[in-house]
């Protein structure tokens, strides 16, 4: 997942390196810790949008820049999380000395060294897409300069100094300015260098003095909305959210050979469907290599016996495969019951045992869930209602994630 | 909760109703239901937007502007949650037409029956809270016009006709233009009864047509963020994370009258006190009328025995009481049990009763759980851990408020 090599992809015949301010201080959100370093399923912020980043073979470096007394725990976030591209520099007392550090960065004093664009973003807009990326970063070769635009959502509106209304701008001629900006880096050194102090205190917008200064005029592209810049409190609520819905877009479901297993996979498969879930079932997954590497989410359905067993084989190979490195792995374990009533051994251990096993391995983010999905004898086939029963219920863990549930034995 | 009679607030000596549009088709949310009808725990936006102006006694009517083809629905929504104020009107082809039809259904004819002030607010801004509105009332008295403002996130360019950047306006001069916005009836109607076909079909703002046509300098008011406009998909989310916000903060603990039940509860409280959560103890709920009439979650502690009829006559009580008319309730199971090992009728008959009951429950929109607390003989205290581990998991089922997960039996 981390990029790897630099391959060349189609049409990127130039060189591109990242600079990411991440020194802001979080007052609007009116908490303590700063939005960049705020956690997602126990990941920073900042960690996505890097990986947005590194995740491409064509970026080559990412110069993140912090406060002086975040630097600590910027480089821990970039050990824990493994990220390979990263340098992290101290940032200036505002927001252009910054981004001009790290820009200054990105010249190791080696010919050749510098890239022929840099794309500065926000640390704290976690969700840029490649595509729109190649947009800016080939705008920004072919203009000097490039910049993510978005239409005014409210009317902006110009105030008298008593705090009336002066006039309303019309909405149609004006643009939101966002991020990413691409720049060729010699337009945005050059900005930087004959800019005034005055700019570097109190310039709000990059564009403005490649244009000033550098004398570029940049292209302008309208972004998707999910490049917003994370700002309030609300806003967090938002970012978990798309974070749950990118993790829970599909999951594998292993049978444990019984044909009455795989029955129930097959239905469960077709509900999860109709959820939006995309699922493919399989005999077996301990093993195959293939299946640790993908995103999947993990469902394991078994017949009467127990199956925790395989359970921890699952966790044991997720663990090895370093597969909840970025983000919490789920995995339910489907527990089949033909018997009519429940017996001591089936409700009484099975729910302990359940939970030591998810307690350790939630110490290494993989989430293991139970859900006894209990028939009376007399039932052949599973009925419509089970079934849906029982996908709401895994996909309602799947999608949640949550933590505080680990090692839960539910009934469906 | 539904506002009553129309006691006087200090300071509000004039009548005041509301128009409200709710035609938007929910385009930028990329969702086949507009905005305004999405539902949030069962309800839609903007019965909880018209719940923001009903609970106010200073607030006379409120007409709600819809699209012909959302009149049935706007009507069921009306009914089904109980509003009183609301008159349902259609709207027009534009958004100034649709105000305007507002506008005019306040007028019933009858003398003195107009308003001396209109606030327009938009439907999908559900947040806004009394002392704004009284402070943008207030203005819209004195002024004859006011309006809600906000800082701008982004900087605003302008752009040329060939999409490069023409020049960036200096952000602190401008700002956006919010809603609520308030006006005397009569600077309201005249800017209507005077514009054009033009400001009809094209106008964005009725402030700008205050000014031009009524001369009107409306007075503009920094509103806080949660004023925002739901818009996009993210929207949804962070509507749905400050709803569940506001229904979690306070609880109320009945114990069974066991010593050890009042001590776990006070234990409880302690704990869920530090997650923000206001927890009263007391030892029995049922018949006390002042316990339901209160914007409590119920939490219901009992030793070794069931308990469950009395978490039976709880949700019969809530339900006497419509207390889960505008949103789910939620009641929690507690049941301490100090035997080693779990019997047969403990574990098998307690979680399939509940399951009955909840289902039952659930059709009322309240939402019932169970947590097993186990805790061996030899333990006369209660450890910080084992309570924690409690008051997480009962706060959790609080805050999500995952109909889902109804009627579960969790162990603690
Ligand atoms: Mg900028
Ligand atoms: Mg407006």
């Amino acid at each position: 997942r981390h990029g790897g090599g630099h391959k060349a992809t189609p049409g990127v015949h130039f060189t591109v390196s990242v600079v990411l301010p991440a020194g802001g201080t979080g007052e609007r959100t009116g908490l303590v810790t700063p939005k960049q370093f705020c956690t997602f399923l126990n990941r920073p912020l900042i960690s996505y949008t890097i990986q947005a980043f590194e995740r491409l073979s064509w970026i080559q470096h990412i110069v993140v820049v912090v406060a002086e007394e975040s630097s600590a725990l910027m480089r821990d976030i970039v050990q824990r999380f493994q990220h390979t591209k990263v340098r992290v520099v101290s940032g200036g007392a505002t927001r252009h000395r910054s981004i001009f550090n790290g820009v200054q960065a990105l010249d190791t004093g080696e010919s050749g060294a510098t890239p022929d664009v840099v794309i500065i973003h926000d640390a704290v807009r976690p969700f840029v897409e490649e595509d729109f990326l190649l947009e800016i970063a080939m705008a920004a070769k072919e203009n000097g300069a490039s910049g993510a635009i978005r239409p005014l959502v409210s009317t902006v509106i110009a105030t008298s100094s008593e705090g009336y209304l002066d006039h309303s701008l019309e909405r149609g001629k004006y643009r939101a300015s966002e991020m990413p900006q691409g720049f060729l880096y010699h337009v945005i050194y050059q900005a930087y260098q004959k800019c005034s102090e005055f700019d570097f205190d109190f310039g709000t917008e990059c564009l403005h003095l490649a244009l000033q200064h550098a004398g570029t005029k940049a292209k302008l592209i309208e972004g998707p909305p999910t490049l917003w810049k994370v700002t309030y409190k609300r806003d967090l609520a938002a970012v978990e959210s798309i974070i749950k819905e990118t993790l829970c877009g599909s999951a594998c479901v292993t049978f444990d050979g019984s044909e009455r297993s795989r029955d129930l996979g097959r239905c469960l498969q077709k509900v999860m469907g109709s959820f939006d879930m995309e699922v493919d079932v399989l005999p077996e997954l301990i093993g195959d290599a293939s299946c640790l590497s993908r995103e999947w989410n993990f469902i394991q359905l078994c017949v009467n016996g127990s199956g925790l067993s395989e359970v921890e084989e699952t966790v044991k190979s997720l663990q090895a495969a370093n597969r909840a490195l970025l983000h919490p792995v789920v995995v339910v374990w489907v527990r089949l019951d033909t018997s009519d009533g429940m017996s001591v051994s089936e409700t009484g251990a099975g729910p302990l045992l359940l939970m030591e096993l998810a307690s350790a391995a939630k110490l290494h983010n993989i989430l293991l869930y139970g859900i006894h999905f209990l028939l009376s004898e007399e039932d052949t086939g599973f009925s419509d209602g089970s079934v849906k029963r029982l996908a709401e219920l895994t996909y309602t863990l799947i999608h949640d994630r949550n933590a505080v549930l680990a090692g839960q034995m539910l009934h469906a």
